[in-house]
């Protein structure tokens, strides 16, 4: 394990360098395309190519890395994560991945080992989607499923994602070049902070992801009637945040029936015109739901709206209850995941299978590829976060099972 | 009732002229010192001034018309209510107390009817607060507790109130010389819409105000822990917002087993850096609770706290309770009471006793003399909106019965 820590001392500091690069002086902030993201970016690819790796940036600003198999029609597996970030991130969301990974081709560098399949290590360019308000931009051009009709989509300050492509050098012709074909992919690795807390409470380093929720996301309206709080008695009243309210702890009360199978939560909640001294007549609301299992996930949309119209209906509300987005859940790769789960074993580690509530770069390629992903514990599950922390045993612990992994997938490949 | 029917419609006609006059082309609004309400100010004069009162403009801009008495050492009784108004107002909140009030005095001076008291019609300059965020200022001055820090208070553009006052003309030196000195009260009468839902649901246009409720306004602040609305089991959850839809229901549950004795509402809420795919982490918002009986305000106001804290502690969640403003109740005359009561009764209407929920000029008056209140159905219990609307018949009830009861207590000092 000495070999790991000091190993994994060498990716943190790499993690500090590039945390250290920022567009804002206190926190950590490197969303899409901005200078700060172009000098982090060009940091990762000089660490690439010193790695001994080809390298290239792709049009869609992905620093991209090849270790290179010499079999004739050898596929490409793929080691990624992002180095876009949220703003006033923390460090390891995404980096963590990208920089283990590294460490790990170095390693096969190092040992001149003879590769039965291409590695091409890719940090990805935009996974949070801050900017543009769109997800997976870099994962999508390489899983080949970037929409171009995205091109035209403006920022904050109204600068179109071609313009931002074409300011970074990019060439928006080459994006469905980019993409690696269906038939040329072995599969795909990656490894992130949990951003949950349950390997924290439990105690342990790492965890398998067997699926990545699917989602559906509603926005409820909440219509009553707006009166003054001191001459409308109590029970002439049609408060839409009483309503809402009873909404907010049915919701909890639905998601709790359930252990990591379903996640329900009421995230905004705006009232229409408020001030203190008047009761609310109109309440807008958002309930995200998400589940690994679509069946559970649309029988849990279908029992909610049927247990929010009957709470609306005795209070005499109006509802309006509206499915803003929904994505589908997404498995995880059973011989990827049965090959992590004996590398976790075999390191030593108890095998704890997890969902993963948040979305990753692994939702756009594991429709082309077959994917598996690696959890590390993080500080109390914090992220999107300047606390967002995580401790370099469990780094260590971390490069130990995916190294372990890509030997024994190089093995049964040879 | 033909005549009251007649005199009614001329009183409706003035409340439509004067509801012309706004700051902006669309709505009703005449906040205090503004020239939409300084045109309407004069207007309101030119009105007193034709029906044969002295009239001037004091020092806070109420309009005051004194029908006087040939009596020495006569008291006052002063009729009055308001003619500023909110932002987008309705027709009806304070300017159906001053015109009514006109109207009672038209009759007088038409009946050449020997006083046994001076009568004062006023027209308070600044009931609402909206300008400054302080109410009862033209009130204030006239019962002899005017504040004079708050000349110093600016408005939303950075206008003082002394600047203010300047701009109007008024001398803010005058400001206490412009007090009805506390020995030479007689009493004090408004007639003002209820607004509230009551009168409407229950078919009576009038109603006789017992007390102005006390209030007590209190900010919670809930903080819980936030977290990814994917990633955080359900049962390690520290949900404000969950908490805090605990607290509304619970608040609501406290209300209702009161009838019109006391109302609490919760009307404000904010979620602090609120995300659909963000577990709340901390909640603020506001409690208003209201009774006419100062010991029950007290109680409630402890119990909740309590309840509210259990709840809290339940949930892991810490609780800020923070009391904002408080205003004790507010009881009308004994006497003046009885009397319209009697008007109302002797009118041919039930006498519906009803307890005030907002507050009105009747506060600080009630400070230095007796007051009474008269409550006008309103339509639906709707006010401080472009719907408010009194129906003609029951601005003739309320004339009728005003005129009555003005009779009787003319008699009664006789």
């Amino acid at each position: 394990m000495e070999a790991y820590t000091t190993r994994a001392e060498s990716i943190m500091q790499r993690i500090q360098a590039l945390a250290a690069i920022s567009e804002d002086s206190q926190g950590i902030t490197r969303t899409f395309g901005t200078p700060a993201f172009l000098a982090g970016s060009a940091l990762v690819q000089s660490w690439l190519e010193a790695a001994g790796l080809a390298t290239r940036v792709d049009s869609i600003g992905n620093v991209r890395g090849r270790l290179a198999s010499p079999r004739p029609g050898a596929k490409i597996f793929v080691i990624a994560s992002h180095i876009d970030t949220v703003v006033n991130a923390g460090k390891f969301d995404g980096p963590l991945g990208v920089l283990l990974g590294l460490d790990l081709l170095e390693q096969l560098v190092q040992q001149q080992t003879e590769l039965p399949f291409h590695i091409e290590l890719i940090a990805f360019s935009d996974e949070e989607g801050c900017r543009f308000h769109t997800t997976y931009l870099g994962s999508k051009v390489v899983a080949g499923s970037f929409d171009t009709s995205l091109l035209q989509k403006p920022d904050a300050s109204g600068i179109t994602l071609a313009e931002a492509l074409a300011a970074m050098g990019a060439d928006a012709q080459q994006l469905t070049h980019d993409a690696i074909p269906a038939n040329e992919w072995l599969g795909y690795f990656e490894a992130h902070i949990e951003q949950g807390p349950v390997l924290y409470e439990r105690h342990i380093p790492v965890a398998l992801v067997t699926a990545i929720a699917g989602q559906q996301r509603v926005e409820l309206v909440f219509t009553g009637m707006a009166g003054h709080a001191g001459t409308v008695p109590m029970v002439m009243r049609q408060d839409a945040l009483c309503c809402a309210a009873e909404v907010v702890l049915a919701v909890e009360q639905f998601g709790r029936k359930f252990q990591q199978d379903l996640v329900a939560t009421v995230g905004k909640l705006d009232i229409r015109y408020a001030a203190s001294n008047v009761i609310p007549g109109q309440v807008v609301c958002t309930l995200d739901l998400r589940s690994a299992d679509e069946k559970r996930l649309t029988w849990a949309h279908q029992q909610l709206h049927e247990q929010v119209q009957a709470i609306a209906h005795l209070r005499n509300i109006t509802l309006a209850w509206n499915l803003i987005q929904q994505t589908a859940p997404v498995a995880c790769d059973g011989n990827l995941n049965h090959l992590l789960a004996r590398a976790i074993a075999n390191s030593g580690y108890p095998v704890v299978p997890l969902v993963s509530g948040a979305g990753h770069d692994a939702v756009p390629i594991s429709a082309v590829a077959p994917a598996t992903m690696l959890f590390v514990r993080c500080f109390k599950g914090i992220s999107h976060n300047p606390l967002e922390d995580v401790e370099l045993a469990d780094l260590a612990a971390a490069l130990h099972v995916a190294e372990r992994f890509l030997s024994e997938l190089i093995t049964h490949h040879s």
